[in-house]
């Protein structure tokens, strides 16, 4: 078969993936086995590779009833396919390729659930938002950096500089995020682990994973705060990406 | 066998349940086709049922340290066990009678999927609270509408009374939990349902079901709002209560 097309943002580290949503999509093409080849875009060309190269809907409509465009996107080039979403993605890869790989991404029956675990697990880690965000413009390329911290200014209602929190507010924002990832511990280690479903890799592992990249990418691989959080729970968040060390791998040709 | 004790708390119809979370377990229990008999204890005598009658740890512990004394409760005259929490009490009787009844209340590899189900629900059904919460003591029992009232108005900081939104704040309360119902029934929709497994029953449509149950006690049956929340996402929500009325019995014994 012919290399999918899969859209991702670029960020100082090049051939690298950062973003937490396009990791779920590279954790899923990999854990497919299925040939891609990466095709890097800075965010403030994401909406022209929609409305022009691609000429696809946006991937979502705001409240506002402005159109969203986002990443990853996928062009299957054996289908004439092409998917925005990661959710999306993964239910075309699932269909389309059903024999495919280690296993479905989307294990039977639990559509739903995979997409309420990603609401609950927004939901429940909203403390470490303030603490990752404004970290992101840092690693960005010069373009995608002006842009992020435009538009997240606006999203914010500040400078994400000022989203930061200093001090003892930084203190208790990180304490709360503790508090967080260990209520997802308990869970995990009621259902035995070492992923979501058990012994069964599915999206939601993806979700968790791809959320550490960018975790550790933002606070930095060698600093005491990313050698801290590795230790949480029993090394729980570590282990995950070592877990899935092997479908991290870039453009599987 | 002999039955299980389950503790419930009544309402003004004798024999019938109300409580969303003790609607959980009524729906495990006949799922699992075992044989019961419902105990009903008044709201404020649930701690002393914990603390003195079962001598059992408090059901969870609240962000303020105190203790937490909730339904439903089971107590097992077969193992000697007693489990409080519908999410504990679901998976003893899995373990326990894993051959029993319609299959397992948490199918194989769901149960961090089912938890973060239920936290991604809570979540999105938040509107709701506002709306249903204030009508609850007009059905209670005398000694726990005097309960449900004074502890409610603690943790909403004012009475109940208050907490019911009027005019067009009612309205626009309203339009935010049929959203928040739309954007669950997509979710459906895309994976075939009719539960949230698909074809399969768990937990989670017991959570739903027992949700559905208590909303249409507080708007009432009759009323014009229960009647037009029914025909929401063509009927998705009361079919789900006629799909699952076999497994509401009253005492299977």
């Amino acid at each position: 078969m012919q290399p999918i097309l899969f859209y991702d943002i670029p960020f100082q580290v090049v051939g690298e993936t950062w973003s937490p949503n396009t990791w779920r999509t590279r954790y899923s093409l990999n854990y497919k086995n299925l040939p891609y080849t990466t095709i890097w875009v800075e965010y403030p060309d994401i909406a022209a590779l929609y409305t022009e190269t691609l000429r696809i809907p946006p991937s979502t409509t705001l409240k506002s009833g402005k159109p969203y465009y986002s990443l990853p996107v996928i062009h299957d080039p054996n289908t004439g396919e092409t998917v925005s979403d990661s959710m999306r993605i993964a239910e075309y890869l699932d269909k389309t390729y059903p024999s495919s790989g280690a296993g479905p991404i989307i294990p039977a029956g639990t559509r739903v659930l995979q997409q309420t675990f990603q609401v609950a697990y927004d939901h429940i880690s909203t403390p470490m938002v303030p603490i990752i965000i404004p970290r992101i413009p840092a690693v960005l390329n010069p373009r995608s950096r002006e842009y992020f911290l435009r538009t997240r200014e606006v999203s914010f209602g500040k400078p994400l500089a000022e989203v930061l929190p200093k001090g003892e507010e930084h203190t208790a924002k990180w304490a709360e995020t503790k508090a967080a990832f260990a209520k997802i511990d308990g869970w995990i280690q009621a259902s035995g682990g070492p992923f979501m479903m058990g012994d069964i890799v599915s999206l939601a592992d993806f979700v968790v994973a791809g959320e550490m990249h960018w975790v550790r990418i933002a606070l930095g691989a060698d600093s005491d705060e990313w050698k801290e959080w590795a230790e949480w729970n029993d090394g729980r968040w570590a282990k995950l990406l070592a877990n899935l060390e092997k479908y991290e791998g870039q453009d599987n040709l």
